[in-house]
């Protein structure tokens, strides 16, 4: 399933103590529609707060059911904030966390003295004036494999921190003067993306120098970096599989 | 005062009785952090569930502080569904409904099969294949100063029916499915623009012949047009004044 989310009102796309998972929700929307008792595999977890658009799940139906009315029935069941965009039948051997190939996140960001209402759960403010040029020089150097041990959560446990950023560009929407950042890589390290933009934003206020960025990927130095953006900011754009 | 306001959780500028106003939120707001009992006159009603980007409503207080601090004092001090964007000093005489010159309203609708969870306050959502061109076609008439009496609710009180609209026209955004339709008049009648969306969009369907529009302008006849479109995708865009 192809699934598109709004974060705000979730735990998360996995439970934690006290609050609802996206995940949960889907898993109780098909035990009461079929009687299933399911396990909905995630390409990966995101955060409270963080939005999907494209993240891809799978499960296995004991009875299984036509895709298209898969999608219909489940569609008809799920709060508006959940929605199933599209369903297909995967290969048995299909496992949406290990298969992936590449993911893109988008992280948004209004620069103006206020935040815009229809905004506020979909993006961060940023109030000062910034330098989209010492920005752009600022992600460059992230683009190829690198050690991408100095941008990631301490919560993180990851074995290996090495990741291929294949694009990263970053975007101005002077209408709604809204940034854009999006991110494309064969994987993200617990809190890579919101690092890599906090640290993109710290830059564009001229509190952090440009070359911070490729220096903490040769001296694995948190303390370079800008600090981790806001959650509402990220969205899980897409995930590819090929 | 330049406002924007999510109107989700509103009855709309106004309360109703048993549901708060936008307009009622600001007067408390004022009073809470001035002590002063002010009317907030607005430029014109919006009902429940519709937006704002650029409404424009004015108060007398009678201890003034500037602008700079009153627009700071209000927004560290209202919800984040209503932003105060921008606030001036006007003249004595200064009504912003009787002096508003231009009004411009956006409506909002995806087309596509499942609604994108983040724009579900934001726009409405039609599943069926829109003809762009009939529906174009179906606007154009609306051009110029007519008599819009089929154009308006039932509930309508207006005495006079005739509007000028100076520019009217839809937009469509590939990559989020979106239409926008901005139309920018002299005034509008109770429900004429979700009556003006609700129409084109029939006639997009192929439900409505497009030459309906005009037909309706010289019979006055709500019969011959669609269903009034549902709030949530109607934005006040903005006010103008000279």
């Amino acid at each position: 399933m192809k699934i598109a989310y709004d974060g705000t009102a979730y735990a998360g796309w996995q439970k934690q103590e006290n609050a609802l998972g996206i995940q949960d929700v889907i898993e109780q929307t098909v035990k009461k529609l079929f009687s299933e008792e399911v396990h909905v595999h995630g390409s990966g977890r995101t955060d409270a707060g963080v939005h999907a658009l494209g993240q891809v799940a799978a499960m296995d139906l004991q009875h299984p059911i036509p895709a298209a009315n898969l999608k219909k029935a489940l569609n008809s069941n799920l709060p508006a904030d959940i929605r199933i965009m599209d369903v297909w039948e995967a290969e048995e051997s299909f496992h949406p966390q290990y298969n992936a190939k590449r993911k893109t996140y988008q992280y948004h960001f209004i620069n103006d003295e206020v935040m815009p209402p229809d905004r506020r759960y979909y993006a961060s403010l940023v109030q000062e004036k910034l330098d989209m040029e010492a920005m752009k020089k600022a992600i460059r150097p992230l683009k190829g494999e690198h050690d991408f041990y100095a941008f990631r959560s301490a919560k993180a446990v990851n074995e290996s921190t090495v990741r291929t950023i294949y694009d990263i560009d970053l975007h101005y929407e002077e209408a709604k003067k809204e940034y854009v950042l999006t991110v494309t890589g064969n994987g993200f390290l617990y809190n890579m993306v919101r690092i890599i933009a906090g640290t993109m934003i710290e830059v564009g206020k001229g509190r952090i120098p440009a070359a911070n960025t490729e220096k903490a990927l040769l001296e694995h130095d948190r303390d370079l970096l800008g600090p981790t953006a806001p959650p509402q900011g990220l969205t899980l754009f897409s995930v590819e599989y090929v």
